[in-house]
């Protein structure tokens, strides 16, 4: 396994759990979230503002797993794509062609670009 | 415009002109393409070799176009969203939901990671 897969299924853990703390180790101090196509957070505190925001949204229910991956490495940088699956109670279950970052900094990978919605953020434009 | 869309304009009028030695002046060192799902060319050299077989492949007469882009910016690493038009003589036109990576380096912006296929990379294992 990758080690950014075991990341990212840290953080998908992190996310169900509420654990923000966990869950913001694994950004890089500049990060940026789309929090939905046209919305982004930057940097860790509206980052961790935005999760708490989101597990409100969803009433506390939030599920969050990857139903396949592929990482493309280049030195201290990589492309994560990837299938993930959001669900929650109150929403129907959605999957989302998600793009993510990594950077390798002193030595470990942290995600400076958390896009889920892939190519969907082209369509706020549309 | 970002200056990571006038380099994409540059580098794709640069494939239509196979002018690979412009081409290959935004590329970093270690950088990857992926040539097709599942194939990958990694470093100046080969994706110099690569875009060479390409062209050859489509007889001289590849074009590519980006019909929408978006671009995601945290620190010295840009994510590329785009809708990539790739046409050629023989073949049909064929629109990709592609992912470019730049990384910034000594003030540059350079590619680190041209997967012009997007998601279907996730498809070589299905």
């Amino acid at each position: 396994m990758h080690p950014i897969e075991k990341i990212i299924e840290d953080c998908d853990r992190a996310i169900v759990a509420e654990d923000f703390d966990t869950l913001m180790e694994n950004y890089t101090e500049n990060a940026i979230l789309v929090v939905q196509p046209g919305i982004n957070a930057t940097g860790k505190s509206e980052i961790r503002e935005a999760f708490e925001r989101i597990a409100v949204y969803f009433k506390h229910g939030l599920s969050v797993e990857q139903a396949g991956m592929q990482i493309i490495e280049s030195a201290d940088t990589a492309l994560v794509l990837a299938k993930t699956i959001v669900s929650a109670p109150n929403q129907p279950k959605e999957e989302r062609k998600a793009t993510y970052v990594f950077n390798k900094i002193g030595g470990r990978w942290l995600c400076s670009i958390d896009n889920s919605y892939g190519h969907q953020v082209l369509e706020q434009n549309a």
